[in-house]
């Protein structure tokens, strides 16, 4: 029996998960917010309650000593000796990490690398995995990419059509995102589809939350998703813009007197629902406003909705057809009404949600077509936690 | 019986097709290069022959001088008086133009206002236009726009997901582009597949020659199409990118130390196939050089069919199925590997191309679907000029 912490650490926050492996049971899990920042918030669930105490935490390392300190006080663990490994959410595995990776020197050293194709993310990521190796030295840790899960597209799926050495010089080229995620999903839904994946099996997994993507699996394997370069790409998300045309950017620098970086920054963090609609980036607050035809409300849902559907219909393409649709992430194991809308057109494809077990279902795994449905619909909440400390289990003494 | 021609300028160029009316007959067609500069080249097309002759032209209005000229010369008409109307292509309509429109000061200015969004295409339309009007001043003069067939598209396909006022307070949202293209190829899949528009049929046109673009027709009318704010959204095409992740602008300005309109630049005429392959953005070359596996043209060559394959199959969603697919412009008319390749992943839409209907297809309007299948796949070479002239019988005095 193992004890593995799963950690996602953002700029100024770390998110924890202890599991007991190999059951996967869940000891405690918490987060860390407004680190560096006056009246930091640490917050850990003990017996199934949360304990939230504010109080200035100045770096990374202040906050995992916070959180071990604290894990022991609540009896969860009772040393810090009592920890076999951590695993590390990393974004941007670039083609140097197709799985993942135990943190060496040359590890961390790649990963700072790799800061300029996602230059928020893998710092902070890099940030907490520094932290934990400084803090547990003795235990091995391991980097789990988001990435990773899409090394196995093809060149044809992940090669924009620019000059080729950009791509060869400067690494321009589709990495997509939420990887540990799709796979998990992807798995899962083979598993209640009662197929192997090797066999051929064709998933649509939509990733829908405030970020979101769409990837195409087969064979299990990732063949094509809908965030590119950066998570940028792709479907319309809660304040990104998705897919657009790249002559927009001169123009609206022209128009608005921006710099590209400063557009950028609008295209990822004022678009999406929150640009349309002016409301919010929360599709909860988008679909309660839509009710009472508010403002662009329906508008942006319509236009979310249609940008599902057009993936869905693109990766059918890909694959020579789909057995199965699946739905994850907060609107997509939440929302009954989005699932409904998005697969209302995809009766070519063979797809028929059954009303009675979409209507209400939240957060929990189901099959939601109908029984002659030749499409398996289903929702399937999420676990990158638990991915990430079966990856742990892989490496050295674990295994 | 009515003398009309159709006139397509560009900065430099005059292209020029007399249709007598309503017969649509071809009288004369031609071309005028490298007007303003040294040895402009005049072509005229006699009796199924072409005239070519080496001369200086330094502006428009002596290449539309130098055109009626020859015509009489020729004795194609006896004089200018014979002419009844002329329609003239115009790249952009915004949203300016739902429809064709009988050219006067008024329109001359909104054109002139729409040069900001095509900077080089409606400049040069409206040259030609104003060369028209003064070299013929009592005839009728008609615009006809690129954009105007895809002015039925709903919000929900034409409104990017980004802050609303960037579309209220500077129009960018999708215009498209070809749409007189499409919307003459999907009149006539209509007919050969003797079924009426308006009764819920299901098209999608792709418009594939060095520019490209796929769009969905839907009761006569286009609902969505690939090409976006400019025509460098949508496919990979000979130079142009087609749709690609904006966060590559600002990471490519650093690394290259380009401006963003440099950038852009390149990603319109140095990218698509030529980029990815260094050798051509001519498909018919590529063909060539990926039967001899040289380079990158056999990559190039599925990113191409991939990206093609991608808008049908999210057109499908878009329509909720599809019952007719149709191929126009250079490679979708004459190039039956690349509509075979195309049409290879569709069986899942219930495509089936008779390999003997389409080997060899070459310029000639054919049904290439087998009788079973239940999509209609079709070959249509397109008509833009027609489509002009017979809007300008719509007009005035002409109707």
């Amino acid at each position: 029996m193992k004890k593995i912490m799963a950690i996602n650490a953002g700029s100024s926050s770390l998110k924890f998960q202890l599991f007991e492996m190999p059951s996967e049971k869940v000891l405690t899990k918490g987060l860390v917010e407004r680190i560096g920042l006056k009246n930091s918030v640490f917050t850990i669930t003990v017996d199934g309650e949360k304990r939230t105490r504010t109080i200035d935490i100045k770096d990374h390392e202040e906050a995992v000593d916070m959180m071990l300190a604290r894990m022991i006080h609540y009896d969860i663990i009772k040393s810090v000796d009592e920890l076999d490994g951590t695993g590390h959410r990393v974004v941007q595995g670039g083609d140097l990490f197709p799985t993942s990776a135990l943190v060496n020197r040359d590890v961390e050293e790649k990963i700072a690398k790799l800061i300029e194709l996602a230059p928020l993310h893998n710092a902070a990521n890099l940030m907490g995995i520094q932290a934990f190796r400084r803090m547990l030295p003795d235990i091995p840790h391991v980097a789990v990419f988001d990435t990773s899960f899409h090394s196995t597209m093809p060149e044809t799926a992940f090669l924009y059509s620019l000059p080729y050495q950009y791509y060869k010089a400067h690494k321009v080229r589709k990495y997509g995102a939420h990887g540990t995620s799709h796979k998990y999903v992807a798995q899962r839904a083979a598993e209640m589809m009662d197929r192997k994946p090797e066999e051929g099996l064709k998933i649509i997994s939509c990733h829908i939350g405030n970020g979101g993507s769409i990837t195409a699996v087969k064979d299990g394997k990732s063949v094509d998703t809908s965030m590119g370069f950066t998570p940028l790409a792709g479907i319309t998300m809660g304040t990104r813009t998705g897919d657009i045309d790249v002559a927009t950017i001169p123009y609206l620098m022209e128009k608005l007197h921006k710099s590209a970086e400063e557009l950028l920054n609008v295209y990822n963090k004022e678009s999406g629902v929150l640009g349309i609609t002016g409301i919010s980036s929360d599709m909860r607050d988008i679909e309660i406003a839509a009710e009472k035809n508010e403002g662009r409300a329906q508008l942006a849902l319509d236009i979310y909705v249609d940008r599902i559907q057009k993936y869905i219909g693109q990766y059918a393409a890909v694959m020579g057809g789909v057995d199965g649709i699946l739905f994850t992430a907060g609107v997509g194991e939440n929302s009954d009404t989005i699932r409904e809308a998005v697969c209302e057109k995809l009766e070519f494809l063979g797809v028929k949600v059954d009303p009675e077990k979409n209507n209400g279902l939240r957060g929990k795994e189901a099959i939601i077509s109908t029984d002659d449905s030749r499409v398996t619909v289903m929702v399937i909440p999420t676990d990158e936690e638990v991915m990430i400390a079966r990856d742990v289990m892989e490496f050295g003494e674990l295994g």
